[in-house]
């Protein structure tokens, strides 16, 4: 598809990360150890939690992590001098990730993934992180949200010609199924994760045959497993009664699975649409609804008694309809300094919630051992052991007044050391693991943390070190800007 | 990346494409030639134009369309029958594709490709051109918009750690350029589409130097061009008198081109900023912006007097965030009988807007030579000639009290030939020059179509005998619906 054989995700990249990568490499400073934490802000959706997701395509990214010839020729012919690309050109990833697992629930401001690597290294690797774990979260979050409301119905993702582009439709259909579906549309994306496909026709058959029922006859001639498409024409006087009637000629020399609508009042035409199939006698025909559909739609067609087993979802769940961007951030936390040892750093901001939280991290799940529920995600520094505290003391990390004090609990690391010294250390589970993994996580949380609409905030606290730690470092670099501006007046 | 070195984008498909090729296949009617029209109902964002693009990745598509080996073998695992896979496995495109070029102007209901081909190939090309003209027409509409309420400032991409996955932020880039975008921070959209790129440097880069003079220096050191970022710790107090220090110590020795904000008021930031610089000297130096921009807030800045000079723009942009997509359809719209004559084809709806518009067809602008202004575009059948009609009667296809009629037009025909029995015969444009026509086509408009806002309804009309074919077709359907309707009581 490109004209280069050896086109790369290293040049995926923003060009300022070329520049700082040259910044540091020009002033020595290159491979100064440094941690950088990859999280959101706010909740996708408004959402009571998310699903942490990309983790695979993030792993493959940094195992191919390498500069092609084409892609040092190239920046070379924008500027770039030789001495910094001769440099680039062997550069390899040699640090450690940390990162959740697929699949794991998460939340505001806590560290997804943890990077800790050369400086160069860790600042070439930000673009990419990003572009694949803002995605593949978005949507495994926003697949759980419509689980979450379909319950145990089958759900089909379906988004695929939606989608913003073939890796969206590809990656975009992993996701879906690992939040929480039960196939995908998407052929490749069953050959390549070996996901399970569905799908039968579309209206183009039935105007090809320009007759409902030769069309019907003719798709059941060849496929045994049959679900038709009946609002070509019209739903109720033509799709329905054909549909019943090349059933009923074929008996069992077909499986007829049932119908599906995709246009029209889906309340209405399904209570009809049902009551047809009872009264043909094909009580067990499934009913499968395709036309918009997101959590909202789900809902409410159940509130209103629609009679549909299967929910074909396609661009609003593919693309994040209501909030096509997860907007996670790469901040730098910590750096080494002239004699090897850590220093904290922090980025302020004129809008506050943009302010960092400085230190080298951990992040624990504070589950009570007595409900077996999540009591809050709990942050704390590096050397900090959470399960050596009881009662362990929770508190807003901003409405500090709001605090608990937890004693029975297990404190649950929720990373996982994926890259040490720039090798795999880690075993990824497949897709099916990941999807049980977050129906096994789902579980540990309230009803009124996962409900879709308003639900109750959970806690992802700082510990006590980890939050004084943030405030010292605010009040140190008030006290530099105050030196700045005393200085240049 | 993949595990198959013979990966496809044959295989990225929905399900159902393979099913109904499968059933025409069984059937023998596979090999009819077929008409599909390619496009989208309502325009994007509310806008008063779309921007036609994606045509370079369809040419690429088509000219790779063919299973490979692991293809067919996976379609096998599923179930599939070695019979048909042996067709499958030779199949290539053979078919005629017209569409519109890159940077066209297009509108709702109009067919931006015509694709004329075997049905099988017809049917399954479908989903992966769908996949790519949503995206591609989406985001240079986009950009268009955005390129119309900045007018001449420069305007730049910054989006590929927000877009959906990788292809998006590659795709994304080049075409928000053709949409009137200066450049992109992605360095691989520079490599392989030959658009500029830009970028200098982050807050990480601050942050890891924990000193801002400190940081703006060593950047200084190693490059001749200069932006400092300057929101890391205070914009006003630290971060615009930092840059103006090292500006002023480094004199010549750099080409200070400006500062970069990127939170907090913009409008009062810059306007400050822009006393302060100039204060200092420094009247050319040009001020950057970026924080979640679009044409509306870009448009509310220029209104309150921001002095912004370049526009960073992300998320919104990548995304098409206020409608993540574009929702174009792949339609059937008239197919060879038996004895090879072509049959129009209609499909119906509960929902009126997607009934379809029958009959191979062709799409005119049809521009008034008095004014050069576009008075509307016109949609006939295949056989009609537009320019033989004096004068040419265009009237709104439901509202059709609505009517004008033009004496001296030129009916310029937008298709182009792609593709005729299945070879490329089209010369593609570069990007350069497919954002130039672009701009040339804009100037065919009216202020009116292009204003963001509440934008003047442009006129896409049905010939008088395409119009009628389509009501002859409606009350065809209805005639057999009726019948069914009868024959199922």
């Amino acid at each position: 598809m490109y004209q280069y054989k050896d086109d790369t995700f290293t040049l995926h990249n923003d060009l300022y990360q070329i520049n700082m990568a040259e910044t540091y490499w020009n002033d020595g400073i290159h491979e100064r150890l440094a941690v950088f934490d990859l999280y959101f802000r706010t909740m996708p959706f408004n959402s009571g939690y998310a699903v942490f997701n990309g983790l695979k395509r993030v792993i493959d990214y940094i195992n191919s992590f390498q500069f092609s010839q084409t892609d040092i020729d190239y920046l070379k012919s924008i500027g770039y001098k030789e001495d910094f690309l001769d440099y680039l050109a062997t550069l390899k990833f040699t640090g450690n990730i940390r990162s959740m697992q697929e699949g794991e629930l998460c939340f505001g401001n806590e560290p997804l993934i943890r990077v800790e690597a050369p400086l160069i290294q860790a600042q070439l690797i930000e673009t990419m992180l990003l572009n694949i774990v803002n995605f593949h979260t978005l949507i495994s979050t926003k697949a759980s949200r419509i689980r979450h409301v379909a319950n145990n119905d089958t759900l089909m993702e379906f988004g695929t010609r939606r989608a913003q582009e073939a890796d969206a439709a590809l990656w975009g259909a992993r996701a879906a199924y690992i939040g929480g579906f039960n196939s995908t549309s998407n052929v490749r994306a069953g050959k390549l994760f070996n996901i399970p496909v569905s799908g039968t026709h579309a209206h183009a058959m039935v105007q090809a045959y320009g007759d409902e029922y030769v069309a019907f006859k003719k798709y059941a001639e060849r496929h045994k497993d049959c679900v038709f498409l009946v609002d070509t024409f019209h739903t109720l006087k033509s799709g329905v009664p054909n549909a019943i009637k090349v059933a009923k000629e074929l008996g069992d020399k077909i499986n007829f699975i049932g119908i599906r609508l995709d246009s029209g009042d889906i309340a209405y035409l399904s209570k009809e649409a049902r009551a047809m199939l009872d009264d043909a006698g094909f009580t067990e025909a499934k009913i499968i609804v395709s036309n918009d559909l997101d959590e909202e739609t789900i809902s409410s067609l159940k509130t209103q008694g629609a009679r549909v087993d299967s929910w074909g979802v396609g661009t609003k769940l593919i693309t994040g309809y209501d909030q096509p961007a997860l907007g996670a951030v790469y901040k730098l936390v910590a750096i080494e300094d002239e004699e090897g040892n850590y220093s904290d750093r922090i980025k302020l901001s004129n809008n506050a919630e943009k302010v960092t939280t400085p230190g080298k991290k951990n992040v624990y799940r504070i589950i009570n051992k007595n409900t077996q529920k999540a009591e809050g995600d709990y942050i704390t520094l590096e050397d900090e052991n959470p399960d050596a505290e009881s009662p362990l003391k929770l508190f807003h990390p901003v409405h500090t007044y709001k605090m608990k004090f937890i004693k029975s609990f297990i404190a649950k690391d929720l990373h996982h050391n994926i890259f040490e010294d720039g090798k795999l250390v880690y075993e990824l589970p497949d897709e099916q693991e990941a999807q049980a993994y977050l129906k096994d996580s789902l579980s540990h949380f309230w009803e009124e943390n996962k409900r879709y609409l308003n639900p109750q905030e959970y806690p992802v606290d700082l510990s006590t070190a980890c939050w004084e730690n943030k405030h010292k470092r605010i009040f140190e670099v008030a006290e530099h800007v105050k030196q700045m501006e005393e200085e240049h007046e």
